[in-house]
């Protein structure tokens, strides 16, 4: 069965800068992005909704309540991708929620507040720090930021707006009024496994896990490989390998039972077969939805990394990335979400947001909540990342069903 | 003090592809290395040399003996560098032969055998193998060989063959004559740490190493590093983690005691710090001087890999690379060379050569012998690689008092 949603998540991955690659590539403020953007306005406008472009590019449209004084329900996610991804990171929540406003729309559901859809702009980090569009409108991002975020070509976040016809000296009229949001709720695709591998179909997030990232410098001996006994070694890669399986171990024993560790990238130097590896990289990244546990996690690698280090005759560098915090969802969203997932038959699951999202960033200043669909096999930012018609339609449904709950 | 030697090395390195490294990058048959080969030959023919290259490019200078036709004493080593290499590998074999030929010929020693200098074309990888020069005289490569070896730019080695105005077609006039020579000795600096810590001047070397080299790869699953709890993990790089240390382990404890292993290549997958790595892939390199010790080695890493991966649910490919011969030195040419550092009140100690050289590919045809001095740090294949006035002197000394021994 091909859903509606399943339509408009197609015709939306043909606004691709390397379909070439088998991937989606839509990075924030290219034309490309701006083209997928004014197809998805146009598609808002078809429900009747008003629609605007705040300062950064977030796209709001307001479906008016009965009382349009009230603080609105927010929801909605992202368009943008990063490079070689799926089709549904981000896409599934804000097609999603138009969707689930047309759901309410025919099923004559007026809400009393005014329900607001959005997409946010630059969720996946084209400048290194992601969610900008978010962060601006959490008021957590300066002027002099929009000039220091970078891409990859050096572009700086502000040239990239005024590209896009945006004014980054407006960045202050990107920031919402926390009074004037009810709450607000994120659908997207859970970009793990935990839902598949439980066999339940909605997952009812608790809680959204934030990232404490560094990168560990180690630095040896590039000496030559076939000339250098083992026990005259230096080697930043062996110690390397310690540090790898420890980050492991020790998220593994985590007390919270929540925490995540991962050494994504390894950057080894001078990389050649024939050479003793002197200079090591690896970047770090922890996540728990639990502080005071991630903290521990992160002290326990940086303490073993510096035994580590310490006995192989190794130097230490640690290179802060991020520190984010986690928030804790809603009680309201929260009971709202299982009260629509018991109407619509699904099984739903309690769970932590390993990833990070939008509502993370707008957590700390409004109430919010978030729903998960399952992503077949937990694949993520990859081609294959993929969620069956019938767990969108179920997740539509049961997003319909919070907004009217909580719009009520 | 400066020497003669240090003088030559010094004007050499001046033929340099890439000074602003602050390295030297020379690779062969590049007109750098062309004119640095031009300027070698005029050194040569000063001592009243006769001088000629053969179909690849290899350099060869000949002081006739008093017996014409007697079996020929071969010295040398190559000019050619890696990228961003220091000046003293390989060079220190050429210009330091030089030297030892102009201090015999001073000292009036008149050999009886002919002594022939020699730059062998392509010791370092320029085209992924390295040793081109000696392995053609090795009758080692096959004409098929010279269109399949390639650069990192694809250039074919017969097309850089032809641009420098060699014959490719001519593969097999470089072929040298085993029952021509008497024996081959090269001069080397040792590239490694072993006399330095031990506090000894000269090296003999009684056996090169040869490198058994291959690429393991390791296949799990790309999944979000947030959003995949540590159990539902299928990590490369933790895995790839386990097999590094294994290595490490394994060669350490080699029967042999001479063994090495090294992982000097990583390439991790999709290489994001919030990404599970999916791929990564190891070169693994091991060398011993004994090859039923390496092949043990090998064998027990290959077995802990299959071991690792399927603990891990990881898949496992191994990519062969090469698998060369070790040679042993020939007793003559060691009891010379030992009977010269004697002469020369050099402490001298035996060794293996973990560095493979050209000595060994033409070590399964004719007796070969190597003279190592000290490598300050044990650095090489970088900037800094340094052997001091007085180790270069000395090396040039014990080379003179073994080509007349060998000669005589």
């Amino acid at each position: 069965m091909v859903s509606r949603l399943d339509e408009t998540i197609a015709e939306l991955a043909a606004y691709n800068d390397d379909p070439d690659s088998g991937g989606m590539t839509r990075e924030v403020y290219t034309p490309t992005y701006a083209a997928a953007l004014d197809r998805v306005a146009g598609w808002m406008e078809e429900l009747g909704l008003a629609v605007r472009l705040d300062a950064v590019g977030n796209l709001f449209a307001r479906w008016e309540g009965a009382e349009p004084g009230a603080a609105r329900v927010l929801t909605g996610s992202h368009v943008d991708t990063t490079l070689n991804a799926g089709r549904y990171d981000g896409v599934v929540g804000v097609l999603g929620a138009i969707e689930a406003v047309r759901r309410l729309q025919v099923d004559g559901v007026a809400p009393r507040r005014p329900v607001e859809l959005v997409a946010w702009a630059g969720e996946e980090p084209r400048f290194g720090t992601g969610c900008v569009g978010s962060r601006a409108a959490a008021g957590a991002l300066a002027r002099a930021d929009l000039d220091a975020l970078r891409d990859r070509e050096g572009i700086s976040m502000a040239a990239a707006l005024r590209e896009g016809g945006f004014d980054p000296d407006r960045l202050e009229e990107a920031e919402l009024d926390p009074a004037s949001v009810h709450a607000l709720l994120e659908l997207h695709i859970e970009q793990g496994a935990v839902l598949e591998s439980s066999g339940d179909e909605i997952g009812v997030v608790t809680a959204i896990a934030a990232p404490h990232d560094f990168t560990l410098v180690l630095g040896g001996a590039a000496t030559h490989a076939g000339a250098t006994p083992m026990r005259l070694r230096r080697d930043a890669l062996t110690g390397a390998a310690e540090i790898v399986l420890a980050v492991e171990r020790i998220a593994r024993a985590s007390a919270s039972g929540t925490t995540v560790g991962t050494v994504g990238v390894v950057r080894a130097r001078p990389g050649a077969i024939n050479v003793v590896p002197g200079d090591v990289q690896l970047d770090v990244d922890v996540r728990d939805s639990d502080a005071a546990a991630r903290r521990a996690v992160v002290d326990e690698i940086l303490a073993c990394a510096a035994d580590v280090t310490a006995r192989r005759g190794l130097e230490l560098g640690v290179v802060p990335i991020v520190e984010d915090v986690p928030v804790g969802c809603s009680p309201e969203v929260i009971a709202a979400v299982e009260a629509a997932a018991a109407e619509a038959g699904a099984r739903a699951r309690r769970m932590i947001s390993g990833a990070y999202h939008d509502a993370m960033i707008l957590g700390a200043r409004v109430p919010i909540g978030m729903v998960f669909v399952p992503s077949a096999g937990g694949i993520s930012h990859h081609p294959d990342e993929f969620t069956a018609s019938e767990d969108l339609e179920r997740g539509v449904r049961v997003l319909a069903g919070t907004l009217a709950r909580l719009a009520a």
